[in-house]
């Protein structure tokens, strides 16, 4: 509960007509695309500028209100849940992007940006942003900082830390700061900037940010290369890398991903392999030519079935698409889906692949897996029905082992998405006590009160999935 | 002065023949590349495992004796000054290259190996490790790591964090951690890796690390560029990369640098010209080619009154190895030589150099410029003599104007060589007094008995390079 006395302040603050706090709001902003996590705000804000942040979080360090900064809410780790109550932020009036400076190559934008839209703003000028999210069309890059972001172009461009030159944030004490700048090379101090990308909102929150952008390719070849074999489909993968050959896109679906993903999109997927890459380079046209020409060679040596290149940019564009819609072809399967992104360093993904098949079979639940191949960060994901307890429990020992399984090949609990509330229980299994121990003297550092996105990253208990709680 | 039983307890933990504290020793690690600053040490360490600098860690944090770690100690921001006396710890029994990982891209590697050969040991693989500080034939990885060392390959490949996937830490209080992987993706808690990356040896000790690899590029192509006219040199770089061309490197040298690199390398380097930029291009045969021709359409476009294509990679290298010895070659001029690395938006490049000009027109001092044009990285180099203290005033005032400068373009105080010692002082130019208070809560919480590399990253007073302590 916000204080009367409070919530007239925020009002003062960031005007009426940007604070809500009926059932309905709060409804809308007590869960976020993660299944299963769902607890109420007391209020959403809407401030207009960092100065307004600023006070809204001063005003909330001194009443121990918790803030939950969100975007789109489009993570998949319960990253925006307000578990604690308190405050929703949201960056709708700050959806602007400030500047696209062609000699620099960066952009410069406030957090509510749409990811997509910059994405377009920036080619429109002939400059790329390469981190693409699947979420992409609805996200919002302060969401994809916040998360650091990955996508499909991750394996030869990065994520989005890769990309953040400079911030502005304001801090849980209130106090607004500045990280590193429009410039290619910054050590004046601790890197504060790659500290906050991927802090998921309990750092601080980002107010501005200048994102570096590099030339676009100048052109793409894509192509579906077809396995009736798994640890085929995956030495392929290996082959490629270790051929001193590192495409834009190395994805890979599994048989059942395939079927549903077909049903859903009908662009004419094969159904009747077990596995297929979809595979794409970019760069300059004589490279591109080359490296596809190579790859379809090294695709054929590894028993793949048949390899399709796409003859148009539609044809390529509808297999992204297809690849894109892998989670919510999926998510009309059963009531329940759990979308997980345990990563493994990317020699390992044959043997990740057979140990998430052998844990479904063991605790007889429905896994499909697709994922960047590539980055050896697979998208095990599970099917299920969370009304069914009984199923529940099987479904949360598997994933526990499956998280364990890629911690013991060198991998970790979540490539892309985050810790949020629902690795929280697991991270330890990656960190060990000491680096959880780091871990949190850093969070105590920035954020003594706890204010910021309280409950995530750091478990309190083994809370899991099974558990819903309703404020 | 270190206690007679903790000493007692050092010789226990690495062996009689790894303790070193006669005046010789004191005297060889009290300072290092950078000029005027000089402290002794009490005692000199040299472990032979993670173990051993675990158990030494915690016996310094008991007795709140200082550790500096230290690599060759080429950094020229006094990063490796034993300012509080304590432990200087050395990584020469951790010169181990652990694994070169051809699958995955990867190569895992103690500390203590030298930089120059953990490149040449990738490159017999066909992998590339970009990252080519000039001070590389002597330089360590681990000092590297530290001060996250850039170089002359940094416009197209970026830095050394850039390249750092994982680590083993020390942590101050001896706790050993673990952060990433062989992954190119993990999002499981706080970005330690690139924390440490750049954190000047003040937050923890790395013990290993894992570092990206990426396919070595076919082809590459060096050129010169000659201008009369500084500020046509200047355009060039901002057209080049404009035109959405990204070259390998992109350097500057002026003319006083230039006559003095000629007499250093004899290698028939123009000296009849204001500037010239030193441009390679790398990558697969066709790009280079059209690149370079490119390139030297837009040098002519912008007056330049010369373009010279490097013939063979002998000639190439010659041209590389004399950029790298600018340093060595300016050093010989006066008694006192002083690196800067003051960095800027590339737009803003034309405009600092004329600062930096101006400023030195303005206090009578001697000034050459070069450096990473395309990163914005300018290396201003000051030829004095620190025994003359009129001067030396004159010295630090042009500095602090050139710092305030950079600043104001959107620079920062240090592009590069690590605030250390010689750069504290300055730190709040770029910082603020928020921004400050962030870094040292966060060193508080890693250190709260301030026993990492004490001194460094911030003053505790204007400290300035004028004083020579010698304790």
């Amino acid at each position: 509960m916000i204080p009367h006395d409070v919530k007239q302040s925020f009002i003062e603050i960031v005007g009426l007509e940007n604070v809500a706090d009926s059932k309905a709001s709060q409804l809308v902003y007590s869960f976020d695309a993660t299944p299963q996590f769902q607890s109420m705000p007391d209020i959403i804000l809407s401030p207009r500028n960092t100065k307004e942040i600023s006070a809204i979080v001063k005003l909330c360090n001194k009443h121990r209100i918790p803030i939950v900064p969100r975007g789109s809410g489009t993570n998949l780790s319960a990253g925006t849940t307000p578990l604690q109550g308190g405050v929703v932020l949201l960056f709708k009036h700050l959806d602007q992007i400030l500047e696209i400076d062609e000699e620099n190559l960066t952009v410069t934008t406030q957090p509510g940006v749409n990811t997509l839209e910059l994405t377009k703003a920036v080619e429109a000028k002939g400059l790329f942003y390469p981190p693409d999210p699947s979420s992409m069309k609805i996200s919002q890059i302060g969401g994809n900082i916040n998360e650091n972001s990955g996508g499909l172009r991750g394996l030869k461009y990065g994520v989005t830390r890769d990309y953040v030159l400079g911030l502005e944030i304001v801090l849980p004490n209130g106090d607004i700061i500045r990280t590193g700048g429009k410039l290619a090379k910054d050590v004046a101090g601790y890197d504060l900037t790659r500290l906050f990308v991927g802090s998921e909102g309990t750092l601080g929150i980002v107010t501005e940010a200048t994102l570096k952008l590099i030339p676009m390719p100048e052109s793409k070849k894509t192509m579906l290369a077809l396995y009736q074999d798994m640890e085929a489909a995956a030495r392929t993968v290996s082959t490629i890398i270790a051929n001193r050959i590192i495409p834009t896109t190395l994805e890979f679906l599994d048989q059942p991903t395939l079927k549903v993903v077909e049903d859903f999109s009908k662009i004419g997927l094969p159904t009747d392999v077990q596995a297929v890459l979809l595979i794409e380079q970019d760069g300059d046209k004589e490279t591109v030519e080359r490296d596809i020409q190579k790859i379809e060679a090294i695709c054929k040596e590894n028993q793949a079935t048949d390899v399709q290149l796409a003859e148009t940019e539609a044809e390529a564009d509808a297999l992204r698409t297809a690849r894109r819609s892998a989670l919510s072809a999926l998510a009309q399967l059963r009531p329940t889906t759990i979308l997980e992104d345990a990563t493994v360093p990317r020699s390992k993904i044959a043997e990740m692949v057979q140990a998430i098949n052998e844990i479904a079979t063991k605790y007889q639940i429905n896994i499909c897996t697709f994922g960047h191949a590539g980055d050896g960060n697979l998208h095990p994901t599970c099917m299920t029905d969370v009304r069914n307890q009984e199923e529940m429990e099987r479904v949360e020992k598997a994933l526990e082992e499956i998280f364990k399984k890629a911690v013991s090949l060198g991998g970790t609990i979540t490539g892309e998405h985050g810790v949020g509330a629902m690795k929280a229980p697991y991270l330890h299994l990656k960190l060990g006590e000491a680096g959880m121990n780091a871990m949190e003297q850093l969070k105590k550092a920035f954020d003594p009160n706890n204010i910021m996105n309280p409950g995530k990253i750091f478990a309190k208990a083994e809370r899991k999935r099974i558990v819903v709680s309703h404020e």
